[in-house]
């Protein structure tokens, strides 16, 4: 049996920092577990613009197609803010996303006992809480067509095209019951079908593939608006919520927020499975390249790290040393260790990028 | 001289409860300042939609153009959720939007001394929170066309577009700059000029129209994931944010409950002068028809009651009037009062929406 393989795209400002951490994980696993990886590393987002004109080349795409699984860093920065729209650091994210067709974004917003009171909302509201946000990746005004800026008489028009069929819809609601039924088996669907036919559309099929496919799972709807606020006001009424891609990137963002520990969040994009089972699959973290403190060896690596137990959990069905994974995290959390984005009014030391990650190796 | 022209239009749930007690405002300002108004009252939403068969008929739309404001209580409701897209109750009010060509959406997040434990953020995130949201509103995805749901192949596929042109974004960049003036000269502009062109060109007109007419205001811009971000984490940030209608709609909610007191949110919206120099306007509150507790007078009157108070500021000139109005709801809650959606840990009983209306008029 050939060993499991893994393309690293380290990306902008902080992505190479974390992604170094995330190395010392996978040598550990392969040196202590047995479980021997076949990494490369490549290029995307604006170092790939530097070197090649491009924020993600076809070679790069086609190994990515290729692997078990991505592991991404972060893209962007300020250096690409006046690079066309179509070589943004962004765009090689998203083709990513749209041509290994990794519809499911897995968005977990846990709160870390450790860290509660870093959040800016109450401890009783925050504390514990433990939701799942199932963000549609692949479609939506993300990709939809026509898009761009036209000129109509002498005036710029701006246009986006929000479109969602049918099956692009019932599979992404397929994954949330999935995961609903191995958590709390409540899914809440959030769209504004209240002023989009595509949002009347969403929820429709939501329900249909629910009546017909999970009627043991608890559905309900609500709009977008109101979700925003119920998030805020009292988030630990959901388990899993599933939206569009526009509606799930501002609402998940949102719901990391919430627990106060943004450096600590990872994510899975999941496509449909390839030839050997496993599901095309992407893992990054949910904090952006944060170009204001790269290269200083500040950046918490944690988001980054349990991204890769993600990798574990749903790509090589590893869970328990997912867990193994996620409570040597916790472990040294619990000691006290910080780095810069984890420190309060408390006034610790933090630690650096790399000193959290040889504590988390030496946890393991 | 004629007085000036108000159309009430209750609506559904709660709306007839809390305008009732804006109509006793009313009065009070006609008794004891002399301030008199020709005040009409019609339907809108699912109520109008009972007894017309449309969430607005012609007649009331002729209306609403030729009074000098409208006051609107909240529309929509379960009963109406099985109606054709085409009348529902939110239709009427988007409609009115629309026609009157109200494209400022002015939306206050104030977070009241009195009530800042009602919050789920910690006193001091939000304490003395004060910013205003200006959300572009008759344009965007909202009203752009093509949209539908269509039938391809044997699937259905649903439809928006969101579209803006540089004239729409012009005028909306200049209401929030004109605020900002007013206020602490900053605004920041949101959207996602990272993913849609809509959002490139939305960018780009608001630092044309900053840099050639409001130089002197501080600008910011922001993508709106990061925005909703930033709301949660620290909103004392900004000062006034402008963005787009859809981003608006949710960015707006959530800064409206970060204040923890949704029960006490205005709005206006303004569109363009009309002959007698006042611009054509439409106030109400942020919350919704609440049909859980509509006809029991547990309903909290004041968000409606401080849309009077922005109608006086902002169509008809009286700011010092709107200050006494809104100086009369502090001293209300100052003195304890507090309807049931106020109510926390401490116990206290609840008063009526009846004899929260009573109190602020005797306040007056
Ligand atoms: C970087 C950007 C294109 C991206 C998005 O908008 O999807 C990011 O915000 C995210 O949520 O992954
Ligand atoms: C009722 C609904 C159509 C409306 C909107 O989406 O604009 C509401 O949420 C609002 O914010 O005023």
């Amino acid at each position: 049996m050939t060993n499991p393989s893994l393309l690293i795209l380290p990306g902008d400002g902080i992505g190479p920092e974390v992604m170094a951490e995330v190395r010392k994980i996978i040598d550990w696993y392969g040196a202590k577990r047995g479980m021997v990886f076949d990494v490369s590393e490549d290029l995307v987002g604006g170092c790939a613009y530097d070197a090649h004109g491009t924020p993600l080349t076809d070679e790069t795409m086609a190994k990515a197609q290729e692997v078990d699984a991505v592991l991404l860093g972060a893209v962007g920065g300020p250096k690409y803010d006046k690079l066309d729209f179509s070589v943004k650091p962004e765009r090689g994210l998203l083709r990513l996303r749209k041509e290994m067709d990794l519809y499911a974004n897995l968005r977990p917003a846990q709160c870390f006992d450790a860290l509660a009171d870093f959040s800016s909302l109450k401890a009783d509201v925050v504390g514990g809480l433990d939701i799942m946000i199932i963000r549609e990746l692949t479609s939506g005004v993300y990709f939809g067509e026509p898009r761009g800026i036209i000129k109509e008489g002498n005036e710029r028009v701006g246009i986006n095209t929000q479109r969602y069929t049918e099956s692009e819809i019932a599979r992404v609601a397929r994954s949330a019951f999935e995961l609903a039924r191995k958590r709390n088996n409540k899914v809440c669907s959030m769209e504004k079908a209240n002023v989009m036919e595509s949002g009347v559309l969403w929820r429709d099929v939501v329900q249909e593939i629910h009546d017909a496919e999970y009627p043991d799972v608890e559905l309900s709807h609500m709009y977008a608006d109101a979700g925003a606020m119920q998030l805020t006001r009292w988030p630990k009424q959901f388990d899993v919520i599933v939206t569009d891609n526009l509606f799930g990137d501002l609402l998940s963002d949102l719901a990391a927020m919430l627990t106060g520990s943004l450096g600590m969040l990872p994510s899975a994009s999941l496509g449909a499975p390839m030839a050997n089972g496993r599901p095309k699959a992407l893992y990054e973290p949910v904090h952006g390249s944060a170009p204001d403190i790269a290269g200083q060896g500040k950046a918490n690596p944690i988001a980054c790290i349990l991204s890769f137990a993600m990798a574990l959990r749903y790509s090589f069905d590893q869970g328990a040393e997912a867990d193994r994974l996620e409570q040597a995290v916790e472990a040294v959390l619990a000691d006290g260790l910080r780095t810069a984005d984890l420190i309060g009014e408390e006034g610790r030391e933090p630690v650096s990028t790399a000193e959290m990650g040889d504590a988390i190796v030496a946890k393991l």
